[in-house]
């Protein structure tokens, strides 16, 4: 509603910012009985942590997660999930610097308009630290989705700067501090990042989330589809400028008669459409890619102006990542989860008592792995 | 909620299928005192109606629409505005061939999987045709906003296929059935699709969208961004796969010295983020692309199968698009116009006493046209 | 969201002024595969409807329901289903007296504070004709319901001036004018009726809606509660001052040893909570009061002021009810059907695979007719 | 959404258990600017706080609020708003004994109905406990209406068991336990508590609350009405079973002459609409009661049986109170203000531009102290 929550009815709604005390998340609508300890949301926080390799920002924090409610006995009551990390490595002197001037492609500018004041130290609310709440959120929707529906969501980089990465090794992309899906290109990219730190420049990225294992019949097709959905979603990650589904921005060169997937009796012969049809799931494999812009910080001058209008040049030394995409894989995985979750709920809610005439004709293809480009 | 209702405070709620007796939505939310007739919403259906020309379906649909309610002696009163438009050309007999197949690329498949039935005749719910009461709604949101707010929002083809198009005209692409914005290149374009329609054929296309005399600090800045909310309203238009804002995929490719906008008192020197920073409006124009897939009717064969799992071949034959992008830009338009008017309200509500200490630097540059690629 | 809609996942967004060219609502997230023609829709709205006896408003409008989508080939199909009624008996000379003074107990004074303007014509949009949208989306509700869960939810009047009313039989309240549950009081309360209407004032009433057949587990106890929500709907409708939930107002005077519903394996053996504990059905009867204030609209003549704050007198001589508490009950039991609806899947959402450990002792006793007061 | 989450613009999510370690919500929508510190809070949870007299539940809790995030610099920031309060005195052993007999009067029945399982200790989810963090909220929405509008909103016993307690000195209500508005019938009262103590036994009460300089114009006239929000809310209180507003139940015996509200060009001349016309305030102070149960968990042994469906017998010996009524003022208050800053905001959203064209009338007759019955 206010815009901190995500979801209608497993709902996330989160706080926090970057150099406050803590941050966190509630997590509402989760059903009962879902074995449920800390140490499953830590997993996915550790995926996201900062400090892991010398390729991302230099911040080091514990995160380390606590359940405050809504678990009883090691399982999930049905009522609120809150979900605590308190910051213990905020050094707000970082920032004095640059709390009077306006920081070029980062929302100070955007903050003081819209509030009238803002939290200036390492960007407020507006940080990509707040990620950690909607990282530990996902981890309850990815432990019910893989336990109870067999839904598997898994990010990976594939793309930065000049790099196209294929997608040779899944599992292997959450195993490199690149999130690589060809790990033999991993010694290519590192020596390609610590070229863009010598130049204090930084580079944008593409990011690719799959989902396998959904049911086809999840989205509600007007404008809660599962394809709007998982857009706004996606599109609601700091850095992110673009998402696409399937084909994305290929499709406007397509041919009908090159786009369309075609059925047999044994599934879609492709999947273009990358697993939604009208807004619903088709059963086959979500395929989502989002592209995130260069880290704005950067030791490179640039000009800008202060609160008073007046102009002067700003110059950032602080810990940042050269690329922020490097940390978006499972931000995105679980931004994808959320919207999955939500969506399995919803579509429970309405056609729980469904049968539908016809089996899931892509059951059969989902138990091999992911293959190919854009899995 | 349940799907059908976009927005937050200016809400809109639609209903109507393809072949079913009327279409129509309920805007609830709009402010009183706004001077609303029906003619002021049926110019933007007439823009979007089919027939118009031979390059889209030859539908004919008068598309009259009436206002029930909410509009007292010319001038809205702050309740419920009802718009309905009947349909009066419905020719379901065309489509009982696709009673039992499933036509590839459409929702035919998932909705039964979802509902358990559909209703087949010309998509039934997940038509395009829908789309009649998202531009009727839209309407009343681009009233209110070009009058009180001076806000301007304008889509037009940007690329079909092989064929990128300059934005060299913005208020020309209006003005031609292809809402190509480089009028010289229309006969071109003439050309292609009718050497398209005699291959049977279809082609995708890309639309963009400007919205310029946004003011700065509209958006809320963690999941209801105005840029994440614009992401999944233009991709809960049917067929579209991918949304960009401002340099959108390219950003991948992009260094942070490259894409960062700086600042100066007079303005920024760019507008790489397509105007939103952190989620919130810069006062620059909001840029957004979006691409649809090619039309998957077409007269070319495809496999597919039943609802009882049988394979078979399909043909379309009955009133279709060669490129549903030809009708996308009143549609995408009337997204953007809810998604501002939603968003200037919930800012109203939870900032309507700020006064930020700057003024709006891009106040004095929104007076100009617009100008080359992406205006 | 903009206070015209209703309901989570089964919403009701309505529209429609007492004298404006239609009324209607917009019914999302029913659940597909329901038995649906205008004739269900139609029945509630008979009993609702004015001009069916001499105690209530003469305007006769035969209230002839449309449904616009939703339903194909005799069944839901999922998507928005609806429903239009047009106005056709909408004499608004009678208002023009009323045009410029504030007619006390009415909103008049209050629309034109919120919104600067209002139609004055029979109240506009505060009218309780906008009732008719609700009867009529809550047979929607009423079908479902019933046949899915074998519910049953039924009003009458209990109450009316300075006459109790015992609910002897509850099934004959629908078969009088004044929806009496003890038949044979009706000719003292015709006698009562014809003489308010000769001194021109009119009189309050007590209306009781029992829901029967409610499974235990409806309702999400911290805010969204079944009692709270149906709370907030009865008091939503017009005239409503008061809702009691089982034994009301009396709790205040009541000990714990008195109050508390003791359990035994075949049930439990009293109801003074009224059907719910901890926001939550238990299983017996849903028992609910709502105390509805006289009509205002009277021919004693009133001081009031006009929209310059000048004083008047004004007398009301137009069609109206002498007791609106006799158009409540099929209202009343719109709203809680609609309630239900909403938390049944509501709760199919979060707890769909839930199995209690212990059954249901209720059942068994739900078996009988309603008794004694209050059921 | 999910249930734990009230209000649409002014939204408030809580969490917590009686028996966990923390309990507290997060406050989204808050305008940005207002002076805010852990002392405001603080305050209104001292007023809530057990353990203050012995005439209340003697469980000991410092209740000690933390703001987490949403403050910087003393001022709000308009980012979400975190309140924790960690729980230091749950015994858990008390419960020990509740946990397989279900608890007359209690939700622990249809918890295991909904859920499947439950958090016995304490009543977990649905202890009266979890109230501290709406009271919490409240605290946040009481600084900004009463700064900015000039809103005051007051709670106080209007009845308790057998004795009727009339407003002779509402803000004395605050300053002894019994949150008496007629200070002189303390004694009494501690006399009847003494005596039902010794009883074991528990009794019933009646709260009020007054909402004075509230502007004309809130509340949104279809469902989401000032005074369905109102009732709503008031109703989801743990153990309330009534809700009225002005006259309440007795207008059913009002008759319409006696009934409206007349108004003069300095007022209305009376306030049985309880400050509400349509659903809109009218200016007048709003009258609130709310009927509250007696406490379940008494000394007198009750009937009950357990999850197996065995009987068995329940003596509740634990720290209870002998009339939640006496905690419910600060939390009715809570409520009120959480409604009333909630559709403040909704209403500045939509009709922000309008200027009455008639004065508040009753601008003049604010000054005043309450006075006389329901103020």
């Amino acid at each position: 509603m206010s815009g901190s929550t995500f979801g209608t009815l497993f709902t996330v709604t989160t706080f926090g910012e970057s150099h406050g005390p803590a941050l966190g998340a509630i997590v509402d609508g989760c059903p009962p009985g879902l074995a449920l300890a800390d140490a499953d949301v830590q997993a996915d926080l550790e995926a996201r942590r900062t400090g892991q390799s010398r390729y991302t920002s230099q911040r080091r924090e514990p995160d380390r997660v606590r359940i405050l409610s809504g678990v009883f006995e090691g399982l999930t009551t049905g009522t609120p999930i809150a979900l605590l990390v308190e910051n213990t490595d905020a050094r707000a002197r970082d920032y004095e610097r640059s709390r009077d001037l306006f920081r070029p492609g980062h929302a100070d500018y955007t903050y003081l308009h819209k509030y009238g004041r803002r939290d200036h130290r390492g960007g407020g609310r507006a940080s990509a630290r707040t990620t950690v709440a909607i990282v530990a959120a996902g981890a309850i929707a990815r432990k019910y989705l893989r336990g109870r529906l067999g839904i598997e969501v898994t990010g990976y980089l594939s793309g930065i700067g000049p790099y196209d990465l294929e997608c040779v090794d899944l599992p292997a992309a959450r195993r490199n501090p690149f999130w690589c899906p060809d790990p033999g290109r991993v010694p290519e990219l590192e020596k390609y990042i610590d070229q863009l730190r010598r130049q204090g420049d930084s580079i944008g990225a593409r990011v690719t989330v799959i989902g396998r294992g959904v049911p086809p019949g999840l989205g509600e097709p007007m404008f809660d589809r599962l394809d709007a959905d998982i857009a706004g979603a996606m599109m609601g990650i700091q850095a992110a400028r673009a998402v696409e589904i399937g084909d994305g921005v290929a499709v406007a060169r397509q041919k009908g008669s090159e786009h369309r997937d075609e059925l047999t009796p044994s599934g879609f012969l492709s999947n273009h459409s990358g697993g939604t049809l009208g807004g619903i799931s088709t059963g086959q494999d979500l395929i989502v890619h989002v592209a995130f812009k260069p880290t704005s910080s950067i030791r490179i001058p640039a000009r800008t102006i202060d609160a008073a209008g007046r102009p002067g040049t700003i110059v950032t030394t602080g810990r940042h990542d050269p690329c922020v995409g490097l940390r978006a894989p499972p931000i995105a995985e679980a931004m994808l989860l959320l919207v999955l979750m939500d969506h399995w709920l919803r579509h429970r809610a309405q056609c729980g008592e469904v049968v539908a005439p016809l089996p899931d004709i892509m059951k059969g293809q989902r138990a091999g792995p992911a293959r190919g480009r854009n899995a």
